[in-house]
């Protein structure tokens, strides 16, 4: 469903008289409106496809309702995010869960509501029915030749569903690891997951990214194949040109610095997406910002520093994403929330007075450089990311309108209370 | 399935020299061996009947086959174990995988297999077909007053089912908590769920204990209703002289120090029962001993120390059971791991010289104390372990008798190939 | 030094016309400014005496310089925050480190500069030239009675310097515990550190309080024996009414939910008092809200709703300190950043409007509540801190002002570039 | 003190009895005993010269007696230790700490004691009375270019001395990096450190190599700038092929897997040198294998079976050092029990059924490969360990007759009471 564009009008009338009175104190107070502003309606995150049902852990998993049922449904969904808050531009497809059986037919739907086709996801860390071989003791990893194949094909076709709807790049997620000490070969283990790997770029086209994902643990419990930064850098080094690694908040040790880990991925050219979400104990996909979010404005602070020093096109160059799970809040709901604490964080980077900061840091004024990003991430910048989202034609409150529209009502009753989309 | 006494026989006469000579060799060098052999044949620990097939992530579950289709086959798996080991004689049944619908019946197929019924299990982490409330936001902290009586009803009906088969512990493991700040208010939480446990404490027989067991997270990504050891005491001390800390080793902050719980509780008197696994990063449920084996011992260390010291008996005085889950082996052999890693750790715990220890302790004489811990840790107990079993009718390598008896696929061939046990 | 007042009021008024934009508008948006202003004012924070100097790690100390090398001129640097930020009203003071041989003389200088003397801390973590018995192996806990005694005596000096100056309650940090397995026996631990917490408790006036602070870890490095906040109520309980637990920011075990157990020790009537401080990896003692701003606003949000469901006074009935490191800033630019995040967190939790929250409790709106939590933390509160401030005669911007005035070179001038304060 | 020799054999003629009916058992069981006997000979862990006196904390230190107070004096500590254990056969300095004034006479002292010189270690992470720039702010990550090069012409100044002695290598450990959000620029800190180490790399020497060691977190509490083994790697293969890493295994993050790095290094043909010492909660330095020793074990199996894989020698291709600080033992103790983990965990490792391993691997039989790991694990080794050290002319037990010949009361007596040796 989408909302008739006259409501979102009498939305935006009846609140622009607040809105008008935030916005112009702080268009009065910081110099650079005009550009975050631009800056900020170019910004575009990928909604990934398995975000938009209820999710779960191995305890269980409580659906809501209205979940879409096929793969237009969703695009329905992120259309309906796109049209509240004109940054969800994007969809993330994972294949098999949205395999695009009419591509032309799924294009078309995407282009109907400005949506393109952000990076590929495939699924070697599930047997699917009638699958050859299984992936429970890996995929690329695996000691049997037969079972890389498979994983590797499998890539492949998912490229294949990509070329035709036009996306760019491949994220390849691998769970394989193991459970226990003595399970595998570590060396062994990597090396079999290189050659998967670049049998995989090989078939990438020109034009075509891949993104080699990394993560701590789980559904590995003790090692994990692509582990952390360093191991999906030497893959990617590896590789060549085309492949980069791709940062997941969650993916990582207990407190780890992210933001350093990002910075110096871009210093190495080798940053390529980013999958947003947030958490307090493990890789607990909460929505973004919700619990750390001091951490979210540091990871872009060096993202913008890195983007910028590099001469990299903020919006283009590196893919983003959202990568969350959602147990008790409806799907939507949250990715509005995750959305906008994405947009909010960028934007108080984008405030950062960079030049008082490199000053500072040659000073070694360590007291100056706090104040200066407590600063960008005291302000509030609300009111920017609404202007901005008015001005490309937005909400000004996309989740109050999301509510007083009634969406999940309504969606309950064209689709049913049990409803249940693929994913996790 | 049993395997033919004959067979055991065999299995261990020709495994008998080498047996000899390996507890002649350690029978010769410490005093206590009887004593030992006499506490490692009483020890008994509890196998959960949930853990008899294979486990799995919310990233999905790559089932073996041969698994228990009924509660029956499962008690027979047990009892196959404990015919194994001699050291599995419990089971803990978990509501409402395992609702004995024929109490009798469930009773007398146990006492063929010389089992007894440990902890009965309550579940109010997942919602069950035709449960009229959902327990999304929680069971016993929710603040719907209907929620919560829901659970309460259901943890009595565990009691009631607990009692027919002669089982005397109830155990309550709450998911209870929240995913994101704001969500609960934590003492309305803590008070409901203090409500609930009281009312659920006012229907136990006067035979029976609750234990109260303690998570830091998962299914909740932010807090937990029953978080620690802190809040489990508290429910506990508030409850009564019924209630009792459970303690499972998964359950806690990385680098929490277990063993020091284990002492307080046990120092105040309100240690009930232990839930045994291993893990590296979360409540990863891994084999017990396969990650930090050492700690494991330190744990057993404290067990023997403090139940000594009130003068506990160590079979009957704590409610012992396995909590793991299997997600790459064979779960009958992963339990046979288990059981051995537990009886290794308790015989190594016995071999603790105590008085040289306590009087380091009183000369601050570090390095020796470490030198006692480590010379019983070192020491290889596999033969008295082996000693124990085999006076006791069991086989002197179970996972090796299990494994040329070619169990699991005649177990498959029995139950066929695509069965899945009800579990996590 | 003290600044002269025409300086604070021409920094003021140079600053006068932004400060009243920005305070006008956050002003005409929220309804309850006057009582937030009046709450802000009365909230005083403790400064501890042994952080106006460097500190440092084991790897070693960088001082600066102008270090006070006096308890007066602790008092006096004391008393040119508080003039600054007029939020900083006590100081707390440690012994040792700070004896006050004339009390009476002491207790006049801190008169001068508006300050009360805050908690006592006492120190049975170090040995002290001359002293009979070393803290090697612990104080309270230690299996020597004869050293258990000294710490007993040197807790109640303490608390007689205290009476003196006129301060109410005592802080014991135990660094008591053990490096290594085996060389505490964990029970006996705690209860000679019981004992002589009775002892000490024994010598409290009628109007003091004891706080029991807990750490996870160091300087022990495998146990404490008060090293979490169940251990800690534990002996609170079982010491009496006037003794309760402290909090300190950076002494948990990764992950911890510190909001959580701050609701539950004031649900308990037993949290006492309270250290502020940042951190990453562990005991960090960062600037306040250098690192995790978020966490802190969700403390004072349980700070406020715990302390109003009891009645409690927000200023007098809990004990507010700083507990921070400078190694690598000014410790008084240090201390003002600290006071600031403090005000600010304060001033967010104020703004949180708990009658919806608790309305989204009762309705499970997740989403609902987490934006009711995060519009009170995303609000730009800094001008109301500021203007509390102003009416309170202190500075708008107090770091800019102590720049300005060249604090620090004044005192390096004054008390030479070599002083090195006392403390840590 | 060196120890009479006739005393060594009277000790080792008093344990002979029991010695020989544990090896002959062990020898009995196991094929390869003289291949292990004649590995666990050769096998030489070098002792830090700042390890031979009491360590402490930030919080204090508690010196014992006794400890070394000149350069000559650590040598002989080591050679005692290398007398008694046969396995401490090098020592590595730290420059400025142990500057050889006179080179020739030092070599003769440790050549008395048959002791090699082990790498150098440079300290950039305090200043030293009369330098001329502070560390406070960094070494080679150091804004100011005077900074930079007065850390590099110390790195050189070390490599001189090592020269002079024999050294061929020199461990970098970098205590650079940030307290705080913004006080870095983290591109810039990493290139201004790949410069600095690149001036240090040409002046290697070319039989010598540079260990760049990498740690998470202390004395920065914000971030590192060498703070894991990605960007180790990363300074490594940037350099050359005589640049290394170097794990110490403290220096990682919560839950880390040591072994699977050490596996990739190794694989990656760029780990260099090995700091032993074990922890529960940071880079607590205790001794090593006291808290976590199947850990250790894990980590020695894959030091075999990579060096193995890649032709090395495994007592002379990779630089094993210990690096513990000794805050509650006697520090020649300590090291003794450290060597002896050490030395057990070898053993263990080169009991590993290799080839049984990989086809446990190669059929996915993870249930085979824990049995394989743990056997080795479970076997009680010393006795192999006793047999090396009795056939190099050493103590069958070293720590029982250090006792036994009251050494450190000697030391005392000769060094007196008060004396603390340079270092941490």
């Amino acid at each position: 469903m989408l909302i008739e564009k006259y409501k979102i009008a009498e939305h935006n009338d009846a609140l622009m008289a607040t809105h008008r009175r935030a916005f112009d104190y702080i268009a009065g107070e910081i110099p650079q409106t005009t550009e975050i502003l631009q800056r900020l309606a170019a910004f575009q995150v990928g909604i990934p496809s398995w975000a938009l049902g209820t999710g779960g852990t191995r305890f269980g998993r409580f659906p809501g309702g209205g979940e879409p049922r096929s793969l237009e449904e969703k695009i329905e969904d992120v259309g309906l995010l796109h049209q509240l808050n004109q940054s969800s531009g994007a969809i993330s497809l994972h294949i098999p869960w949205d395999v695009p059986s009419n591509a032309a037919h799924i294009k078309a739907v995407a282009a109907q509501h400005g949506l393109r086709f952000d990076a590929m996801n495939s699924n070697t860390f599930q047997d699917q029915p009638g699958q050859q071989h299984s992936y429970k003791f890996g995929s690329l990893q695996h000691v049997n030749k037969a079972v890389r194949k498979q994983a590797v094909e499998h890539n492949i076709e998912v490229i294949r569903h990509g070329v035709e709807l036009g996306s760019e790049a491949l994220t390849v997620w691998l769970s394989d690891g193991s459970c226990f000490p003595g399970q595998l070969n570590f060396r062994h283990a990597f090396q079999n997951t290189l050659e998967g790997l670049q049998e995989i770029y090989a078939a990438l086209p020109d034009n075509w990214k891949v993104f080699v994902e990394y993560k701590a643990a789980e559904p590995n419990f003790y090692s994990t194949t692509v582990g952390d930064w360093g191991q999906s850098l030497l893959y990617a080094n590896k590789l060549g040109p085309k492949a980069y690694s791709l940062v997941d908040l969650g993916h990582h040790l207990p407190n780890a610095n992210i933001e350093q880990i990002v910075s110096l991925l871009l210093m190495e050219g080798k940053l390529g997406g980013f999958h947003f979400n947030d958490s307090k104990f493990g890789d607990d996909d909460l929505t973004v910002g919700s619990i750390k979010p001091y951490q979210l404005f540091l990871i872009f602070n060096e993202l913008v520093d890195g983007m910028d020093a590099r001469g990299m096109n903020h919006n283009t160059d590196l893919g983003w994403m959202i990568d969350a799970s959602h147990n008790v809040k409806d799907p939507l709901e949250d990715l509005l929330q995750s959305v906008e604490a994405i947009m909010i964080s960028y934007a108080q980077a984008l405030l950062v007075d960079r030049k008082k900061l490199l000053a500072a840091q040659q000073d070694n004024d360590v007291v100056t450089a706090q104040e200066i990003l407590q600063q960008a991430f005291r302000t509030d910048v609300r009111p920017l990311v609404a202007a901005a989202r008015l001005q490309a034609g937005g909400a000004l409150q996309p989740l109050a309108l999301y509510r007083s529209e009634k969406v999940r009502a309504n969606l309950v009753q064209q689709r049913g209370l049990k409803t249940m989309a693929t994913g996790l």
